[in-house]
């Protein structure tokens, strides 16, 4: 079995994803008992930063660790603007639990990295220097990795190194955590890798940790697989792809001249932010197509069956630039340029200002689910899918990583607040990468996609089977199996 | 003076450009008489490929150095389908100038390298290996400086390396050098780089084999420089940028509705590579400007200044990508993937095919200067130049690369063929890198300069200023002085 692990502390399992064995561990408030266990020797978990992870990780882990003798103390840079929110969750200097982010990486035993990627890339070094030794540096994204790798160095040998991914943006991570007070197990699935374990206790530090962040399950990856698949699936279906898709989407329905701007937007974005997502999640993806009738099917399938390779060559495109360090060369380099050229916005065209008004007056029942769009985001879906398993990863990283990641983290805050604002308000890797590869789809579907649905040409009746059989959808409904079924509430 | 060299053979001359000085040589056909001696020692030039370059440095070769005792000597892979075509221009194996590339190699005292850069990146070890000692390695390109850099290897060094870099496509070199016959001097104009000197030959074999390709001046660069120029500037102005630019264009003219496709068409791409190139072309950037009455003026103004900004950044973000190496990594592993998942077309999109009919219908002198893309084009233009400045290439090189080529090579191209057919036809490492650029001005045209121009906010009146007065515009004259003005006969 290739992911395999053994835990101290938990007991663990082992599920069966598309014939593929992998050993998970099931989250769940009723064990934060053996928290204490899994931290065993640790009195102090510093948690650097105040960004997107940040809050959501120190409160869920402050709140998981009451009565556990475990101080959770947030570190920052010295007049951090993110100070005075620290404070406003209760992280204060007055209680211990607030301080200079070089003085809490040097009091802590286990140190949860989660600066921004510029700010891991401008200041790794003193940050290695500040760890005790024995300590633990935690991770939750493996940019850092690359980023070495691309300078030529590599991590400290003589501490553990571990990472705790959550297959979601850090407020979701907060939100489903605090749905779960009253749902157990409410969440985000994490993944978990141990890069150096120096003392033995790396694993179940690591499994502790996505314990109490709340994770229903957490599977095992490698940080370099973490990495490649994080920094290629936000730029492609998470949400690269998914913001070219709706605006050639858009402007084909504008263009066709049946539809209003409105009626555009609801076709396209709302559909998939809406209805398309929805179905996704509480059925699977293979439930779109069959919740179609005859002619909705033929459209389906026939976007899919045209968009799904040219969809794959693109995203193989990405992985290889995210493979070969590409991509996080070209974030550190943008990191010197964006204080002279900072990226601009894209609410502003026609498009985003339809949007605004046709999410204040959204009837929620009365969204469409049309057809050619669900072909058109299932062959972007299911392109990821199979490029990331040809490329050896785990059955639970891609249904994570390309789907339950998109629908019930991603999608629905595009669905409150808008595809734009979504990709104008995520981390800086993600923004760039967005810029970077989403007007690509948005060509590509036009030059391609479009011009090959509109013609003449049969499609490949073979590539629409292959969808309707594919190992993912059971892989998925095994996945889903176990989280509960819980919809994010926003309250945006 | 930064760009000074010393020829044995040619006489040079030093030019003063916008308050810098470089050394450079004039060409023309009462030159080739000096041929001989700048090769001397030579018995056989090898042209290694039959692509874009190949064909036309072959045959000028050849003929510019007819009656002199050198061999110009064609390599190839067995079984390429080149070999036909270079029979068709007179390399063939019965009169010994047609031949297997690794023998050509061999045999060759000069080895041009004009093959593609995917061929480079795969073979260069055995064409290293290949080469006599004391040979001279010539290259139109600087990528496999960048691809040798990339893999932390070097040139052989034991053998001069240069560069002779038309400026230009090949078929431009060719058909402006047969213009040549009847106005002495008609040419592209080129760079040239020296690598490595090992005996104190390799200036004079590089300004050698400019003259007899017709270059009307010769400047001088280094192969990084030249490397760096080149490749972000076709990703820039030459190709990726104006093809984002047109795709932006179109859309607004025709959503305004107050165009038809065809005027759309017309006030966009046609406007472009039609009056606005010629104009540049014959009187300059500036007069672009000029020529416009007070309201053309205006708008002209309100777009280049809104423009420049955002072009300057996007440039600079192309820059920093060519410079780390990360296009030449995207490109070689494009080879791999390329096989598989062959580049599409986007000459099939409403617009492009509106091109088509424009094209066969259309009246060159009824072509319209439109101020906004005037204006568009010309901070597109100008942001290419200031970038370049301000990383240190020389005015020759930064005229050359981001004005003469555009408005004297590609864009009468594009007006015969269409943007579109340029971008599908050119080298995999420019359809590349126009395919990942052309989108991001694309998106970033809409998203923030037109939002820009149709808002109310005012524009910075001193970036205009700066334009008008930019010392660009007396460096482009005096280049142009070193070329007989000749506008391009395509006869297609």
């Amino acid at each position: 079995m290739q992911w395999d692990f053994t835990s101290k502390v938990f007991e663990t399992e082992v599920i069966n994803l598309a014939g593929t064995q992998e050993r998970i561990l099931r989250g769940g408030r009723d064990r934060f008992n053996l928290l204490s266990q899994a931290f065993e020797g640790v009195k102090q978990i510093g948690v650097i930063g105040w960004g997107s992870q940040g809050p959501a990780q120190a409160q869920n882990l402050r709140e998981s660790l009451e009565g556990a003798d475990i101080r959770v103390k947030v570190g920052l840079r010295p007049g951090s603007s993110s100070m005075a929110q620290a404070r406003e969750a209760g992280f204060t200097e007055d209680n211990g639990t607030l301080g200079e982010m070089y003085e809490v990486i040097r009091e802590s035993d286990i140190v949860l990295l989660l600066i921004s990627d510029a700010a891991q890339a401008d200041n790794y070094e003193q940050i290695f220097d500040a760890l005790r030794p024995g300590a633990t540096l935690g991770l939750s994204h493996g940019f850092l990795l690359q980023h070495l790798e691309n300078e030529g160095t590599a991590f400290p040998p003589s501490n553990n190194i571990i990472a705790v991914c959550p297959k979601g943006m850090g407020p979701s991570v907060r939100r489903l955590y605090e749905q779960g007070r009253d749902i157990n197990g409410s969440g985000i699935n994490s993944s978990f890798a141990v890069v150096q374990d120096v003392n033995g206790k790396a694993t179940d530090q690591a499994l502790g940790w996505s314990i109490a962040l709340g994770s229903p399950y957490t599977f095992m990856t490698t940080l370099k697989n973490e990495y490649k698949s994080d920094v290629s699936g936000e730029r492609a279906v998470l949400l690269g792809a998914v913001h070219g898709a709706v605006e050639a989407l858009f402007r084909r329905f504008i263009q066709s001249g049946d539809m209003s701007d409105a009626e555009a937007f609801k076709n396209s974005v709302e559909s998939i932010t809406g209805p398309i997502s929805k179905t996704i999640s509480h059925e699977g993806i293979l439930a779109l197509y069959q919740s179609l009738d005859d002619e909705g099917q033929l459209k389906f399938a026939r976007m899919y069956t045209l968009a799904y390779p040219i969809f794959y060559g693109l995203i193989m495109e990405i992985y290889d630039d995210v493979e070969c360090g590409n991509e996080v060369r070209s974030v550190v380099a943008a990191g010197k340029r964006l204080s002279e050229f900072p990226m601009g916005n894209i609410a502003g065209t026609r498009m985003w200002r339809v949007g605004e008004k046709v999410r204040a007056e959204r009837d929620e029942n009365n969204i469409p689910l049309h057809a050619e769009t669900a072909g058109l985001y299932a062959a972007l879906m299911m392109a990821q899918v199979d490029l990331l398993l040809s490329k050896g990863h785990s059955y639970s990283e891609i249904c994570n990583e390309s789907i339950i990641e998109a629908v019930d983290s991603l999608n629905p805050y595009m669905h409150a607040r808008g595809v734009d604002y979504m990709v104008d308000n995520c981390s800086t890797t993600a923004r760039l990468g967005a810029r970077k590869w989403g007007p690509r789809f948005d060509h590509i579907i036009e030059q391609e996609v479009f011009t090959g649905f509109d013609s003449d040409i049969e499609i490949d009746e073979n590539r629409i089977q292959a969808f309707v059989q594919h190992p993912v959808h059971k892989a998925l409904e095994v996945c889903s199996e176990l989280r509960p079924s819980v919809d994010i509430s926003l309250g945006i």
